[in-house]
């Protein structure tokens, strides 16, 4: 038996023309490893996840013969929307045959398409019901390259798992289970994902696919995209189980092709991206499972979640044609931290910080970001903002002498994002605002201030979990004889907004600690104040940071793109009835 | 045969115990105006549209108690929410039977649902397969005071008249006329809604329900939500139609009871809600139509957009707890309209505009930007930000000479930003931005600058239909004997962002006819490049319309609600591959 190459692919949406001739090289590479046949990622030659682009008839039609005239040395299925019967029907989330064989099967276009997405998630990062229609009838791919192989779309392998927030009528899994038991001949099979990555969704895909080895009774390989588009990571680790819980599995945040060979575990190859420009972050370390290994132990998880917040921002700004980066540095912890990520993601030269102090900002600040700013060998200038601010307060004088105290903060804020902007605009950078999930989660932020950027590179990242990176990013630094970015000052001293004398966060929010396990609970794990004072946190604390909370939520609809590294219990994150975006600014 | 009362009700989305009370009175005051029986809105009792609030068990349950134990005077059929039996379901949109008659029936909760919505709308403002289980059984209550009455809700009565953007694979009308063709006696059918408005959506709404009267061959009676809820409006418009066409339909953007005599078109009668913060906005005509007159005459497209958008602002303050409002006033068109929209919404009394001219603003906005402040009653001041521009450009002087001019230009919209934003905190006041759908869709505006606010109320208004509001405006101020708000300077003079010495919006705009009509064919028409080349419109004009356009869609993810007032044909607005969130600015 022959071998098969799992194409882990990092696409851009909507770009068909480079999506096509990224895959053939793709596939032409594991044509070269020895692979007989090719697999796709789901919807891979237009990239997951398209949206409204799929309401146009044309784009999808187009989608359709790019995947259909696809040139690549070896039969290939591909991934992508097929256009519906008429204007009163959606199209569907489809695999095609390419490649040489495919014509010679048929010129029937129709008759090239495997298999049609059964289950259609539309929870969470999901919508597909809103562009797509399900179909009842499991895929099989016959005389493909030697193989006869079952074919399934990504949510069509969850079902049978139990692994879906609510269940689906049909079960694709059970189904080609049943043709196996009816005598047909599978050699295994295969599913085309676009999975998204949050921490530990990696142990959740694995039991999936387990699961599904161990149901289809023969080798289930899964075939992820891998990179970033707007808000959503891919992390790829493509992966082959066995029925008896053997597993290979493919690098995270790389571009490239896993070679399976399925009858030898240890026959099973990585192949890297040859494109220049191809996502390729941290170690192309095959991980070889026995039955049983969960993958824990492979997997290190500030690694992991350092990888992912480089890989977003990086894919972000490639797949915009962003070439550069202007932010604000504080000598706080999370400017620190979001500058090693622009670092690592665009290179220093191309990263610039700015810091602007107030007349409450510490002399310690001002040497904090300084370090920060040498060590990586970025762009900086030191641009104080009390003259400005003095000016503000003077025109606001009466305002501000009789109204909330927040007012005269967020000027501050506010006044920053007039630099960073002025810099992104004149220079054509893109502004990435440093916030980490805790305080935008609490509203510890100010609108049109500190909340100003296209991107946010830790909004999904708790705050303690920045500290972490920040260790993660001088153990880099150190390891390759660097100064280390992140100052010892800016790893102890007690966080502050510095926006008023003597600030620090802890006069209005918990300590972060506590503050983390508490969002935590709540937005990942879905559980009320009762359940939280039942776990023993302060009832007092718990509806101080669950007001605060829900009453700031709505931010993140203005929020800029930042990568999905957290489970969300919510969904879209919507809670309360009315949005009350006027009032989004620093607590008081 | 007794009267129905279709209660056309305005929820706040999520408020359990005020909606039911509410319902409650409205309730009697149906029964007061000789109704023997009440039809609620779709989802009456938590408020269209729920959203997320419907991911937790315990909403849809405390949903469900409110809708059972509502308490009323006579029979009422109230939309709410139903949980699923377990926690791998979803729960429904239905139907139950509340008040007198209703536990004499049956004790049994389950045995009180009448309907549950069979077709659940996923596209545009609409994501119910996100939220909800279809059912497939369509609605009766049987001994309902009297009647017995087929029961829809929304979107089940739509498939018939084919006027949804894709085919369901059930009809839920031609169930029902299917039983009365089995010889089952039913009166009347009832649908209750939660029908968004946007302009014309009445006369196609009006044809849905004569199609579904026609088929039925007996009365279509369709009670409809009312009023804002965030980006949403809701028109209310709740109407009878007769098998032969003739329908008598209630008024918009007010809150009340249509009293129906099923035998009787000219016994129909309408109260107006007793609820001292009801909404009540425009004239309590009725409208009675002949069969074949789709209303068009009577509905004043000018009029029927300024009260939509004056009750988007109203409601949203009114359900956030909003109380003052300030904005920008720049002696231009836009803000001008803003500000009357505010004044009517909240009061002129609790709305501010600050007047914040640059070095590049003439005498006469100052003077236009006092006279609408004056005429409309509304706080105002005045705060040239010279000095403070001075200071910033000073701090930026290095980037700003090398730079994008735009960067400059951008600065004093940022400005004025943070003035607005200073005012709004230290009162607790919403800013509200003045930008009109033309010049957002073209990003002719300034983030973190005049895109600053809480709300849009402009933001779905195209820039000529601002213009017919001005005018609308200033009638309705002639007709009270007031001063006109908007000055003849105002409405005269080429618009101007005043950026930049002598700068005018068609120094890089279209004329803002031809823009309109570009954008709204593009947009609500669904008409590209080469439709639009072959309708007669220049073609290097559309290119650039169409690619600022695209430039800049993503803006409206960062935008404040905007009422709907136009149809959408793009859903969501996402056409392209990536957020180019980093450059929204005014276009150089």
């Amino acid at each position: 038996m022959s071998k098969v190459g799992l194409l882990q692919f990092d696409p851009t949406v909507g770009d068909l023309e480079q999506n096509v001739l990224r895959l053939s090289t793709l596939a032409t590479q594991a044509k070269e490893a020895g692979a007989t046949v090719g697999i796709s990622t789901e919807l891979a030659v237009c990239g997951y996840p398209p949206r409204d682009l799929l309401m146009e008839r044309d784009f999808v039609e187009r989608s359709m013969a790019a995947a259909l005239n696809m040139s690549a040395p070896l039969p290939v299925l591909i991934g992508t929307p097929i256009p519906a019967e008429d204007d009163r029907t959606l199209p569907t989330n489809g695999v095609v045959r390419s490649g040489p064989d495919a014509t010679s099967i048929t010129n029937d276009e129709h008759g090239r398409i495997v298999a049609e997405k059964q289950l259609l998630p539309t929870y969470d990062v999901f919508d597909e019901a809103r562009y797509f229609a399900a179909k009842n009838r499991s895929g099989l791919a016959r005389s493909f390259g030697g193989f006869t192989l079952g074919v399934t779309v990504c949510e069509d392998a969850w079902q049978s798992a139990g692994m879906t927030p609510s269940s689906y009528a049909q079960d694709p899994i059970e189904h080609i289970a049943e043709w196996t038991r009816q005598g047909v001949d599978i050699h295994a099979t295969v599913n085309l994902s676009a999975s998204p990555f949050h921490t530990e969704k990696f142990t959740t895909r694995l039991a999936v696919a387990r699961h599904a080895a161990a149901v289809l009774n023969h080798p289930f390989l899964l075939a992820n995209q891998v990179g970033g588009n707007d808000d959503l990571l891919f992390d790829g680790r493509s992966l082959v189980v066995w029925p008896d819980g053997r597993a290979v599995v493919a690098p995270s945040w790389q571009e490239g092709v896993l070679i399976v060979d399925l009858n030898d575990a240890s026959a099973c190859t990585w192949v890297g991206s040859h494109a220049d420009d191809a996502l390729c972050i941290g170690s192309a370390t095959l991980m070889v499972l026995e039955p049983g290994d969960d993958g824990s132990s492979f997997v290190d998880t500030i690694e992991e979640l350092t990888n992912a917040v480089v890989t977003g921002l990086a894919d972000y700004c490639r797949k915009s044609s962003i070439g550069s980066i202007v932010l604000g540095l504080s000598g706080g912890i999370d400017s620190a931290v979001a500058a090693c990520v622009a670092a690592e993601a665009l290179g220093p030269e191309n990263v610039t910080g700015l810091a602007m102090p107030s007349r409450h900002s510490s002399q310690h600040s001002i040497d904090d970001a300084l370090h920060t700013a040498q060590a990586l060998g970025m762009h900086h200038h030191l641009h104080p903002i009390d003259g400005m601010h003095t000016s503000v307060e003077t025109t606001l004088a009466n305002v501000l002498a009789n109204g909330h105290p927040v007012a005269g903060e967020n000027l501050q804020a506010r006044l920053r994002a007039i630099l960073v902007m002025g810099y992104a605009n004149a220079n054509g950078s893109m502004a990435v605002t440093t916030g980490n999930k805790s305080e935008i989660a609490q509203g510890y932020c100010t609108l049109y201030g500190d909340m100003a950027g296209g991107y946010a590179p830790l909004g999904d990242v708790y705050k303690m979990e920045v500290y972490a990176m920040a260790e993660r990013f001088n153990q880099r630094a150190s390891s390759q004889g660097k100064t280390e970015p992140v100052s010892v000052s800016t790893m102890t001293k007690p966080p502050s907004a510095e926006l008023a004398p003597d600030q620090t966060d802890q006069d209005t929010l918990p300590p972060y600690e506590r503050l983390d396990t508490i969002l935590r609970a709540h937005i990942e794990g879905g559980q009320n104040a009762d359940d939280l004072v039942a776990l023993g946190h302060d009832a007092n604390t718990v509806m101080d940071v669950l007001t605060r909370l829900e009453r700031n939520e709505h931010k993140r609809w203005q929020m800029p793109p930042a990568p999905r590294v957290s489970p969300r219990a919510f969904g879209q994150g919507w809670r309360r009835p009315l949005a009350s975006n006027h009032d989004w600014r620093r607590v008081s």
